[in-house]
């Protein structure tokens, strides 16, 4: 499920956004054909048959991969011009490079990391950047470089800037496992749709401060978790999943912390398994996850 | 679970609420032990054993039932001198009369004449009341009397105060089976934390308008549904029981309010379950449910 | 979800199961595109891109549907005989007809009449059989005919034939909503995996009499369902739903068959929906779902 | 919710399993009240009110906890005598030592190793054994004792004995985190119901060798766990906690291990903060959970 592509040699996926257009499966299909490539899954998506957005995921098997692919990229270009499609191609035996933004809390940060190690996440970790030092120990243990950048109001753009030079050419997306501080448009545009944020969600929502204490006023039944990618939108990137824990009138505010961070390291690893395995397609502020 | 109340000979439950403070158990256990009752189950909460709010709820068996009743309820209020507390005590013997209000839409209705049918919710059901005729046949098919009370902005206090006369003395509990009127602090009045409501909920909230085209919009992955007690704050009362139902890109629009109506029957069956059995006990703006 | 085929006009759904072969995708979409087919939905599951079974599900739009199905038949026989494949075509305007065979419980019955006459199961009902004359009135105030057949040891041979004429010619598949009958294998002939089953199921299973009692002597925290297609054997036919549902030790054995029944209800409802939707492919003893 | 009693000072917790009797409640609750302890939580369940089996567990605060325990000791003996009841008396502030059993696998392992360390399971662990060196590296990074016991079928009783040895004095419970090695009774009668294991759970069952192949074959749609003591029926012993992940046909026979190991890990952690804080009575084969 979330090992189909990364790891795999001679293994590639497909991803196209178009406007709906009659036979664009069939051009894509005889395409790959044409290359005797075994077609191992083939997703699809369209928001209306004739007149919508049409989204497609093919991972498929090729034998000659390494040699054909520059061929293969030609072809998917010139296609490209001809059905105004958006397209992206991923080899399986291209690692990809997932650096950690962290604060002071661990507990998705030593999941990730344990995923990582018990190779249920397939990604290699280049760096774990933190603004505080508190888990310098616990991310080199496993051998990972920690960079320790502080930040606060006065040095924020500074403190965005050092992340992106240590960050250059190393990391293709970016996971905020509670990293706490809100990334500036600019950071932000150099990750566009890759970077992951995981952020606490309430029924009803309890926008604001303290949330956790207002969800404990108001007796929820339910504390629950969103990762997203991050937009200049705080919190409200296209979500790619969502859980939820049941609690009780029984626990307390620091209880409902716990439960909370139980459902969001699952809900960010399980993010982050969809996003490695190029399971998941941006549209507007919202995804396509071919889970 | 459901039934350990309702439609029992000789069971009943007192609820207490009041002010920690050293004895209480005991006090209550002694009294109850002197009427040689049994106890079947005895649930309690605290916020803090010290200085916080004690809850509880015991449900007993006691052959002299009706013959112990009204010294029984003498005793307690008597110890409600001591002790300042507010206590309510309940016979399954008499049977809880749920008045339905319902709109257009029939899910929640028929679901819960459904349970009532098949004595899954264990109620007398003396009335449904609708602004829309739409579910006449339905409710009467049934044999329970259905009135159509219409109301718009320039009737909707007459609309209330017919509705008042209809129920007077024929109703315990008012359950807003998707009724899509707010009801007025003056109606609400009759009915303190006796009026249950069920409402579409999702992370994060929509509030206002069109919530189910906004949660496309999205592309949520959950949908959800809250039971809560009906206050002046419009869909703000104490949460009773919430749940949520997974979606994905597929749904359109239309789907998501199907999953929304699986969703919302449930959750509404199950927070009558409880309220029926006496479970659930409001304090301030949250609910103690002893489920 | 579940509505995308059942009652659209011009809709069709085709299903494949073959060996694998190189091109089979863009094979069957050069086909459609023929057509100047509009594909709303495309699914595909390999079991090994090499050598293993391939499956695919195309929900397309064809105007000319009903002109062009002739020859797209055709097409499809022809390259039956190039790939070795089974095929199956639906059209969304053949409404499915759903006969049901119910016994004494009502539960499940009751769940699919209300989610066929809300339309939130696309079929049409042509008639419910049962071995009591229990549910006679529920069924016929849905306007539905009712047969009563009788069965025991001896009988059971004639009361099969009776059900067969009856059912002749009117029904596509048959649901067991808790039938709690065996069927004999000439009898399963007649509809194979056209014969959808739902049955209790426990973590560990409790094989033989009296399921719940063991399961609350032996303290389950799980309730499950599983509904599945009927083969000659008992209960072990290919799965295409399954649920649970949380218990604890206040539910006494009657509480747990209530429980039961809940889940009972929905898991049955969906994998209807599914088949409805010619969203299931079974190969072996277990199934794809296109879900 | 889970850290209720551990590491609390002048706090304790009273479990109680008797026949019912009228007045036990009013007994117990006197007898506290006598010693001014705050009760913080009262559960209770009885089989039946009149002549079934009574079981409480009382979390209680005392500001003299430790001069007054010898002599709450010595009342309880004799209210033992008086009514025929076990009890048991906990104090939060003697924080339970915990020795974990691995064999290679170390999902479960790490999981409560990291639970540990972020103080959400409030244990001690003076030590993890296994069969198998392989984890040695990863339980001596956190500080803690590792034993390596290898076992065969000729050396297995040697090596109970030789765990025996070393657990001698150290250990109040045991888990079987993945063990693999089935315990002789003799073994086990040392921690009666004092042994948490956890292992795969399927509906429907796959009992023998491979069950995860046959779980795949068969196309389940469920994996689930349990979390259970052991008793001398293997995996047979009174359940604690069970719990469920959905599955697809997308998943091979080794993506359903990932995901029972994913729920293994949550239930057995689960299981062990149950029975940290003493929620968890056994009876006959079946649990009392005060969760």
């Amino acid at each position: 499920m979330d090992h189909d592509l990364a790891k795999k040699e001679n293994r590639a996926v497909l991803l196209i956004s178009c406007p709906e257009r009659l036979g664009i499966i069939s051009a894509v299909s005889n395409l790959l054909f044409g290359y005797k490539a075994n077609i191992v899954q083939f997703d699809q998506h369209t928001t209306d048959p004739r007149d919508g957005m049409f989204f497609m995921r093919i991972l498929f098997d090729l034998d000659s991969l390494e040699a054909s692919y520059p061929q293969l990229e030609q072809d998917l270009s010139n296609m490209a011009q001809e059905y105004p499609m958006e397209w992206r191609l991923s080899k399986g035996s291209q690692t990809k490079r997932m650096a950690i933004f962290v604060s002071k809390m661990d507990h998705c940060l030593v999941e990730l990391l344990w995923r990582w190690k018990s190779r249920e996440i397939l990604v290699d970790i280049p760096m774990v950047i933190s603004n505080h030092p508190d888990v310098k120990d616990t991310v080199e243990s496993y051998g990972i470089p920690f960079y320790h950048i502080p930040t606060n109001t006065q040095t924020k753009e500074e403190a965005e800037q050092a992340a992106l030079e240590i960050l250059r050419g190393k990391a293709d997306f970016l996971v905020l496992a509670r990293y706490m501080q809100i990334l500036s448009p600019r950071f932000i545009a150099h990750y566009p749709n890759q970077i992951i944020n995981i952020h606490h969600s309430f029924l009803p929502a309890f926008i604001g401060a303290n949330p956790y204490k207002r969800a404990f006023m108001r007796g929820v039944k339910l504390i629950g978790a969103t990762a997203h990618y991050v937009t200049n939108d705080l919190d409200e990137g296209p979500i790619i999943e969502q859980d939820v824990i049941r609690v009780n009138h029984r626990l307390n505010e620091s209880d409902l912390k716990v439960a909370g961070r139980r459902v969001e390291r699952n809900v960010l690893a399980q993010a982050i398994s969809w996003h490695v395995e190029d399971k998941v397609i941006v549209y507007g502020n919202k995804t396509i996850v071919f889970a």
